[in-house]
C-alpha cells in the first residue's frame, strides 16, 4: 500500500452525542472514570489507530451541567494514565496557549513523551470564550488575532525548550563523576513580545524530540497558524467540496511557508452511527436525537451565536440578521460552520440542534460498517483527507464497533495498517524526529 | 496501638545522596525512568507507607548537570503514572503557587485525586531562586513575604474551586435528562489582591474532597502558612532539641489559629544509610561522600550563601561574615539551617559539603535497621515528630532495605501499621474528609 489512512480516536465521556449518557448502556460518570478511558484506549490500540485525543477547555460552561456530563479530567494527567495501559497508540492532549506558561507546558509534554516512550502529542488551542478568561484574572477575552500571535510565540518558546538539551547532553560518566555536559545545554534565552524565558528545560530531550504538534482551528488566523506549526490538523467539514477546498488551501499555505505539504496531515471529523443494517444505524441516530433536551441546547446555541435565547424558535430557521465572522472574537470557525450549515440546508433551530448535538458541527454519518468504510475511502481518495478523526456518538460501543467492524474492511482494502510498524506517534504519522534546532548554532 | 507513626517515602532519581548515581548498582538515567519510579512506588506500598513524595522546582540549575542527574519528570504527570501501579499509597506532588494559575493546578490535583481513588496530596511551595523567576517572564524573584501572601490567596482560591461542586451535584437522571443540578454548583467568584477567578471548577468533587495539603518551608512566613493550611509538614531538623522546638512551635501556631494541633502532622526528614552492621552502614556513607565532586558542590554552596566560590576554601570553615536570614529573599530556612550546622559543628567547607551532599540539610544517619528504628522511635516519643520523611541515600536499594528491614521492627514494636486500614491518603494520616465549605452558605 502506498498512501495509507491515519485514524485518530477522539474520546469523550459517554460519547460525542450530547445525549449518549442517557442510553441504558451508558455510564453517566464516564467523564471522570479512568477505567472508562483506559478501556477506550485499549480498544483503540487493538484497532491499530494512530492516536487518541482529548479535547479541553479550562471552564465549566454555565448552565451546561443540567444537560450533559460536564465534569472532566485534565488531559495531560488523564493521558498519563492511558500511557500506562497501552504500548503503541499516540496520546494527544489539548492545552491552551492563552492560559498556560510555556515552561510549565513544555515540561508536562516532555514528561509525557518520556513516560509514554515517545507517544505524546499537543493539540494547540488559544481557548475561546469569556467564561474561560474570567477563570484566569481577565475581565475580557483577548482578541482572536492577539491570541494567535501569543500562541505563535508560545510555540516558538516551547520548541526552544524542547530543543534545549542535545540528544547527547547526558554523559552518565560514573568514572569521572560528570553526569552531563553543560556545553550541550542551550538555555531558551527568549525575549519576545509576550514571553521572557531564560533557562533550559528541566526535562531532558525526550524520545520524539518534541511532541507531535496538532491544531484544530479553521479561521484564517487558525489556518495560517496550522500551516506554520501543525503536523496534524483536526477539522470539521460537512461536505466533500468544503473538505476538498480546506485540504487544498491548507496544503498550499503549508507549501508557501516552505514546508513539504506531506508533513501536515489533515483529518476531518466523522461521527459514525454504526449499525448492522442501515435501518439499525438510523434508529440509533434517531433515538439519540430524541433524547436531546432542546431548551438547554437552544440556550447554548444562542450563546454561540451571540443572541438571546428568545431570538431563537425551535421550529423556525435562524434569524436572518446575524453578525459576520469577523465581528466574532470567540471560536470564529465554529461560528461560521454553524451558520453555513443552517443556511445551506435551511434547518430549523430544532433540526440544527440535532445536527450539532450529534457532532458539534462535525460530519455525522449513519450506516453499516461497509458504508462507513466507503465514506472514509471516498473522501480519502478525493483529495479531502489524509485520515479521519473518529468521534463515536456512543462510547465505548461506537469505538468497539468501529474497531471491530470498520477497521477490518479498511485493512482488507489496503487502506490501513494491520500492525504497528513504528514505535512513536511521529512514526505512526510518517513524520521525522526533529533535529534539535540549536545544534547547528552551538556545536 | 494508640499513637502510630506516619511514614513518607521521598523519591528522587538514584537516591538523595548527590553521588548515588555513581555507584555501580545505580541507573544514571533513573531521573526520567518511569520504570524506576514505579518500582519504588510498589516497594513503598509493600511497606504500607502512608505516602510517597516528589519535590519540584521549575528550573534547570545552572552548572548542576555536570555534577548530578538534573533532569526531572513533572510531578503531577509522574504521580499519575505511579497511581496506575499502586492501590493504597498516597501520592504527594510539589507544585509552585508562584508559577502556576490556581484554576490549572486545582484541576490537575482534582484529576489526580479522581484517578487515584483519593490518594492525591499537594506540597505547596512558593519556589525560591532567581533562575526559576526568569523562566516565567520575571527579572526578579518576588519578595519572600509577597510570595507567601500570594500563596495564601492561591490556596484560598484552590479550596473554593475544590468545593465548587457539592458532593451530590451530579444527578445522573437518565429519565428526565438532567445530568447535574446547577444549583449545587458554586462558582469561585473570587476577587482578591492577586487573583480573580470567576467560575466553578470543571472537575467534579473528588474522593478526598480536596487533596491533602502539605508544606515544607520553615521560615517564619513558612511556619505561619503551615499553621494555617498544612495538614502534613516536611521539615529538615539536625538535632533532637531543634526538632522538639520546631514541633512545639508549629503545633502552638496551629492551635492559635483555632485548629486542633492533631490535624497537622510533622515529619522531619531522615537520610538513613542502612547496613547489616554499623560498619557496613558507615562504609556506604563514606563511599558516597568520597564520590562527591567538591569543586562543583562548592560552587552551589557559594550560590546558596550569596558568596563567590573564591570566598570558600575546602579545608577551612565558612567565612565569619555572612548575611542574616532576613537579608535573604530565597530559601530562608535552608540558608539558616546550613549556616547553623556549619557553625555548631565547626565544619570545614569539605565536611559541610559531605553533610549537605548526603541529605541537603536533612538529618543523615548511618546504622543497622535496629539503630534506624531506635532513632525513629526516640524522636517520635520525645515530642519531635508525628512521623518521618524517609529519604534513602541510594535508590532503589535504600528504600528496599528500609521497607524490608526497618519497617518490620517498627511494626513489631506496635509503632506502625501492618495493613492499610484506610482507602484514601487523608485516612492514612488520620484526617477527616473536608465538608464542602460552601454547603452551609448555599443549601
Amino acid at each position: 500500500m502506498s498512501r495509507t489512512l491515519h485514524l485518530n480516536a477522539f474520546l469523550m465521556e459517554a460519547g460525542h452525542h450530547e445525549a449518549a449518557w442517557r442510553l441504558p448502556e451508558s455510564d453517566p460518570y464516564a467523564a471522570t472514570s479512568v477505567a472508562h478511558f483506559q478501556h477506550l484506549a485499549r480498544v483503540a490500540e487493538r484497532g491499530k489507530l494512530d492516536s487518541l485525543f482529548l479535547a479541553d477547555s479550562p471552564v465549566l460552561w454555565h448552565g451546561r451541567i443540567g444537560r450533559r456530563p460536564a465534569a472532566t479530567l485534565e488531559p495531560t494527567v488523564l493521558l498519563t494514565a492511558l500511557a500506562g495501559v497501552t504500548n503503541h497508540i499516540g496520546l494527544i492532549a489539548t492545552a491552551s496557549t492563552t492560559y498556560n506558561e510555556p515552561y510549565n507546558l513544555a515540561r508536562r509534554f516532555g514528561s509525557l513523551d518520556h513516560i509514554s516512550g515517545g507517544r505524546a502529542g499537543w493539540n494547540i488551542v488559544t481557548t475561546a470564550g469569556l467564561d474561560a478568561a474570567r477563570n484566569f484574572n481577565l475581565d475580557d477575552l483577548p482578541a482572536h488575532r492577539q491570541r494567535y500571535a501569543r500562541a505563535a510565540e508560545f510555540v516558538d518558546v516551547a520548541i526552544k525548550l524542547w530543543d534545549s538539551w542535545d540528544d547527547d547532553a547526558i554523559l552518565a560518566d560514573k568514572e569521572s563523576g560528570a553526569w552531563g555536559d553543560d556545553d550541550r545545554i542551550h538555555p531558551a534565552a527568549h525575549v519576545g513580545e509576550f514571553y521572557r524565558v531564560a533557562g533550559a528545560l528541566d526535562v531532558s530531550r525526550s524520545p520524539q524530540g518534541r511532541p507531535l504538534l496538532v491544531q484544530a482551528g479553521s479561521s484564517e488566523d487558525g489556518k495560517d497558524f496550522a500551516a506554520r506549526y501543525a503536523e496534524a490538523v483536526f477539522t470539521a467539514q460537512q461536505t466533500l467540496a468544503d473538505a476538498q477546498a480546506f485540504y487544498a488551501d491548507l496544503k498550499a499555505r503549508a507549501a508557501a511557508t516552505g514546508r513539504d505539504p506531506g508533513t501536515i496531515k489533515i483529518l476531518p471529523g466523522i461521527v459514525p452511527a454504526i449499525g448492522a443494517t442501515e435501518a439499525e444505524a438510523l434508529a440509533l441516530e434517531e433515538e439519540l436525537d430524541r433524547l436531546i433536551r432542546p431548551e438547554y441546547a437552544k440556550r447554548q446555541l444562542a450563546e454561540t451565536l451571540r443572541l438571546s435565547p428568545d431570538d431563537l424558535h425551535l421550529d423556525r430557521e435562524l434569524p436572518a440578521d446575524l453578525p459576520d465572522e469577523d465581528e466574532i472574537e470567540g471560536a470564529k470557525s465554529r461560528y461560521t460552520l454553524i451558520v453555513t450549515l443552517a443556511r445551506r440546508e435551511r434547518l430549523t433551530v430544532r433540526q440544527l440542534i440535532g445536527r450539532l448535538g450529534g457532532g458539534r458541527g462535525h460530519r455525522t454519518f449513519a450506516g453499516t460498517p461497509e458504508q462507513v468504510a466507503d465514506a472514509i475511502e471516498h473522501w480519502f481518495n478525493a483529495g479531502a483527507a489524509d485520515g479521519f478523526n473518529i468521534m463515536p456518538p456512543v462510547l465505548p460501543r461506537g469505538l468497539e464497533d468501529f474497531v471491530d467492524h470498520v477497521v477490518p474492511i479498511l485493512q482488507r482494502r489496503g487502506l490501513f495498517r494491520t500492525e504497528y510498524t513504528g514505535r512513536t506517534l511521529r512514526e505512526h504519522y510518517g513524520l521525522a524526529r526533529p533535529a534539535g534546532q540549536l545544534v547547528g548554532a552551538y556545536r
